[in-house]
């Protein structure tokens, strides 16, 4: 048999065939959700190419680089979404997802260095505290991929990263307020500089201006996305001379701390007030009542960042440096019409 | 430089020191949490076996290999604590871990062999299915040891695993609800089949058949450790004729059905009726009220199960097939004295 001067890899073919390598993996996998006329295409070039699939032994360099997810802090139902997505992502195209929690960075070109000599072939980060431009430099040294999810600063054009329509969904949560006659309407955020929270808040702003209805004093709060911050700020918004009847809260775990907060003070929900989360993480669906939230694609993020992360270290050209995807209202048992609590 | 006959890798030198692997990788990096004594014996037989640092170059089979992480299922909020007990304990010594979910396994053999090729050195399950007997000679053939966490089925000697006192928990839960006098207390737990379930179920039966409290008809039922359960069996047991004044659930999630349910019908928690769940991940404390429960340490249980997955790699011997870590009653504002619910 002839012997290619160098042996193909998925890559090539992928190049040649102007698809992913996520495609070409599935061809090889003899998975089924591949196009007719795709699969015959890249089945011609895998001969055509002489692919030959790398031989299972341990050690060998093809086939065990691995994709790292890091995270910043702890894992929570937000992180548990995340991963869901990127593993199943993952699987599709073959690799494997290594998921860590990031510490504090001392030397970025040896953390660079480290994660290259570790087998990663791209790097997803998902976080809250942006890279640094010496991190950032390391990882363009080593040839490094990055992705990010959820970028709290606003992206440019160095960093690739994902996010979802945070405006949007600021909107469409305080409009579905306003909808059922809310007019004292709240705003339980996130960090003040992060970009999403800025974008959610500037969403309600929006929605509340084009009704003509005033934000109070003291009806807009920042806080760290964490159960707490809904605990405390709920409790303080709640203790005002002029109280919502609703709040829109940046997050589902802020949200259910408002409900806590409701609770201590004999308040019902939504009888007597209505939250709006946001997220739609599995906490979400079991709180009692059910929250209606705000809908981040968290999985379909989490997949797309690994497949963007995997054409971006095939060398593969991508349509933008930043994406966002939908955003959308479900409704559940957390919101009410107003005349609910008009007694408040 | 004389040079070894074969390079000495961080195992011959673990071996030589008495200490694991995982203790070696720590001096390596200058951790402080090392014993002093051993620190200096573990820095000596490095010298001495010549231990050279792998180069870190993409490909090169010391140092990239992981450790996988398999669930059966969707990732949930126990699944969420697991991940971050395994992550940690990974970091700490040095070893990437790959999360995954696992889907039907058609051929045994290949499948035990793509994880050795992929780099895996070593598999934990969180399982809930039981892997098969074929599953295990396979894993065997190719040398790649296994810990289960939480097996569903008793545990026997071919496999090493790691479980919490899920007796002891139940024992506490039902207890604490006798102690706050109640007498008509339900269980909603598990499948029937799972041992984790049986043990929780049996601590139950113990506590009330200690205090004369008679288990009444109606009162046990088996889920599948998932909210849909909660929310149908609470349902069910609270339009019994004699509704119980506390019920005990088998996991957090379930708990949180019942929560649901029982605000459905109108009862306040905890004053018509006390929940005590089990598991204690992030939606207990997050729960409104926030929930009583039966802690199983996840995040520790994950970390003991890669540093045994590691010491089998290693070829070391462990001391026992199966581990339970304690379980404790983690008391909050689900749970009230039975005065409250008695005219219930």
């Amino acid at each position: 048999m002839p012997v290619s001067p160098r042996r193909a890899t998925l890559a090539t073919v992928a190049a040649s065939a102007g698809v992913s390598v996520a495609t070409v993996s599935k061809v090889l996998n003899g998975r089924s959700d591949v196009a007719p006329a795709t699969r015959s295409l890249v089945e011609s070039l895998l001969r055509q190419h002489e692919y030959v699939a790398p031989a299972p032994r341990r050690g060998e360099a093809a086939g065990i680089d691995t994709v790292e997810v890091q995270f910043d802090s702890d894992f929570n139902a937000y992180c548990t979404e995340i991963i869901q997505g990127v593993v199943e992502a993952g699987a599709e195209a073959g690799v494997g997802v290594v998921v860590s929690v990031r510490k504090k960075i001392d030397h970025a070109a040896e953390w660079a260095r480290d994660l290259v000599a570790a087998g990663r072939r791209a790097l997803i980060a998902v976080t809250c505290d942006q890279l640094t431009g010496r991190q950032l430099t390391a990882l363009a040294r080593v040839e490094l991929p990055l992705v990010v999810i959820d970028p709290l600063n606003l992206p440019h054009a160095r960093v690739t990263s994902i996010g979802s329509t945070n405006f949007a969904g600021g909107l469409a949560a305080t409009q579905h307020l306003l909808s059922l006659g809310h007019r004292r309407i709240a705003y339980i955020g996130g960090p003040a500089t992060a970009a999403c929270n800025q974008a959610r808040l500037h969403g309600y702003r929006a929605a509340m201006e084009a009704e003509g209805a005033p934000v109070l004093p003291g009806y807009t709060r920042t806080g760290h996305f964490r159960y707490q911050d809904g605990l405390e700020h709920g409790a303080s918004v709640l203790a005002l001379p002029e109280p919502p009847t609703a709040i829109f809260v940046g997050c589902d775990e802020s949200a259910l701390g408002v409900m806590e907060a409701a609770r201590a003070r004999g308040l019902r929900i939504p009888e007597d007030l209505s939250i709006v989360g946001f997220d739609d993480t599995q906490i979400a669906r079991m709180a009692s009542p059910p929250l209606t939230t705000v809908r981040q694609p968290l999985r379909e993020m989490g997949g797309v960042a690994l497949r963007t992360a995997l054409r971006l270290a095939a060398g593969e050209k991508i349509d933008s440096h930043h994406v966002e995807l939908a955003t959308e209202l479900v409704v559940r048992g957390s919101t009410a019409d107003v005349t609910c609590s008009e007694h408040a």
